[in-house]
């Protein structure tokens, strides 16, 4: 079993690139400090589409425990804090079951 | 290279749960009906955190032709048309290189 937590973004228009790199940058960081992370997957949109968020996440976990030790971590609760509250307009999540 | 496609959908109070698993079952169909469809997963949200979104599809495609297909083919706009469009609350999506 696997199960999956997916979030996407959409920072204010104000969140200036380097900020948004530095985003992406400390969230592909949290695989190698939490070790229920099984994979992580961060993107930015490519500009394909209009109105989309701007990031997504895909996380697997083995399972339901595994997410819930990666959401409430306090190295994923410092990159929330740091980098990513102060920038986010919309925020969109999902976890189920694979 | 991949090219994932990830969307997230909340659907409105008033959307009964057999229309919600009409919808997952509909889209659950397109793999075997567009063939760039190289990976599918749709999963609806398990209940741990407030505020979450309903549902949502994590595509992967060769490229990024391959979602334009997916995007644009007659099959899937069925589906956006006929069973999900009418109970979408919010939206959001995001399309990148993996």
């Amino acid at each position: 079993m696997t199960f999956r937590h997916v979030v996407a973004l959409q920072l204010k228009s104000e969140t200036a690139a380097e900020q948004r790199q530095m985003i992406v940058a400390a969230l592909r960081e949290l695989p190698g400090l939490i070790p229920t992370i099984r994979s992580y997957v961060v993107g930015q949109d490519a500009g394909i589409n209009d109105g989309n968020h701007d990031l997504v996440v895909v996380a697997d976990f083995d399972d339901a425990d595994g997410y819930l030790v990666y959401r409430d971590h306090a190295e994923h609760q410092r990159v929330i804090h740091d980098h990513i509250a102060p920038h986010v307009a919309a925020r969109a999540a999902v976890q189920h079951e694979v």
